[in-house]
């Protein structure tokens, strides 16, 4: 049996082609990309954990989170906008059961969430610091892309009180440029860096994005995997990407 | 006019392959690999510097910083052996002008050397802690490859020390599954790291090595170059690596 949502004029449900998932996404708003995706597929997810995603948008890591194993996933969203529409998501694949959209600023956590009660936090944040760019005239769509509304250190910070003890696992995608910066706020929250791997367009040009997997409270020795890259030649997605997609069916 | 020097009947002269420089190497002791060509080439010499190698070893480096253009570079060396095989290497060169080895402690470099008088720092540094792995009996070529007398956090310190503030460099070769700490030292020490590159031996497995060079007081930044692979498939040395060998010539 289908569960019904309602759908605004301006909105618009995208197939994530991925088990038969659906995510609503609406125009003006933060649209998810293939960031999303990749840091989905990196992150390890063991069966029946409890998980937090911090900043979850349209809610697609939380979604893909649950379609991967975990047994609850929390979305955090600072906007009541896309909180809204995560939630319709939430309920248009089924998934209330297992994934719960909150409303809330990453900056309160303590005020929203227990302490270290999660095996996993992910996190998809703004990637650039206030002062470095464009800022989109539109709120939502600024909040997602800069760090208007919390910093990396705000996300790392939230991510350390939320981690349980030894092999609580956090995991983020960012960009390559902010890798010194990632890597000593994890270090210094306690959140050891043990495996990282560089996504590019193409092994003859610099990395366009980077992600991260941290263990709370694990010895240091960092796993750097083979280059991830994303398209072929031609243009058309390489088959790491292409496995990603047929792994959830 | 050839410079004279004497060579020891366990010793060999071993021509570099770059511009005319040779380099002496015992069998017993510890011989420089393709890290120290690597990071020769890796970092930025401008034109007049004052550098300085930390463990120098055979005095690869050192000579060939000189070779790039450096003014003057001191290497400093724990083993008296070692130290004076690189000093016997620099007067063969006859680069006694513009490279000084110094037998010391870089642990005690306050000692030795001057404070923030450098342009450049460079280490090519024992890799792996003690306790992670084979100890190699001869005590020199332990503390070539293990933290026996060293650990990572003594060379950051000895550069920071070391360097002029604002634009001073320093840059080492080490091992990927070491850059969380690598990053995390060199920014606690106020040396931001600005450029990292990784080396594989072939595209679709891990890194094998780790370039990085950060700026004393710089703001946060990285660049990540494109990939290094050392090999191509037939097994003989890239184009890239090639192309090192041409540039000194």
């Amino acid at each position: 049996m289908d569960n019904q949502v309602v759908i605004d004029s301006k909105e618009r449900v995208d197939d994530l082609l991925i088990g038969q998932l659906k995510v609503i996404q609406h125009e003006k708003e933060f649209c998810f990309s293939l960031d999303a995706i990749l840091l989905s597929h990196f992150v390890t997810v063991k069966p029946g954990i409890k998980a937090v995603d911090l900043g979850t948008g349209t809610g697609v890591i939380a979604l893909l989170l649950a379609a991967r194993g975990a047994e609850h996933v929390t979305g955090l969203e600072l906007s009541q906008t896309m909180a809204d529409m995560a939630t319709r998501s939430v309920f248009l694949n089924q998934l209330d059961g297992k994934v719960k959209i909150i409303q809330g600023d990453l900056c309160n956590i303590k005020d929203i969430l227990s302490s270290e009660g999660y095996d996993l936090v992910v996190s998809n944040p703004p990637y650039r610091p206030v002062g470095g760019g464009y800022i989109s005239p539109n709120d939502n769509v600024a909040r997602a892309k800069h760090e208007v509304t919390a910093t990396l250190q705000d996300v790392v910070n939230a991510a350390r009180y939320l981690l349980k003890y030894r092999r609580g696992r956090f995991a983020m995608v960012h960009l390559p440029e902010r890798m010194a910066e990632i890597l000593t706020a994890m270090t210094q929250a306690g959140i050891e860096p043990k495996v990282l791997q560089l996504v590019y367009s193409s092994l003859d040009k610099k990395p366009v994005m980077l992600l991260v997997e941290g263990v709370k409270g694990a010895k240091p020795g960092l796993e750097v995997l083979p280059p991830l890259v994303i398209y072929k030649p031609d243009g058309s997605y390489s088959n790491e990407i292409m496995q990603y997609y047929k792994e959830y069916r």
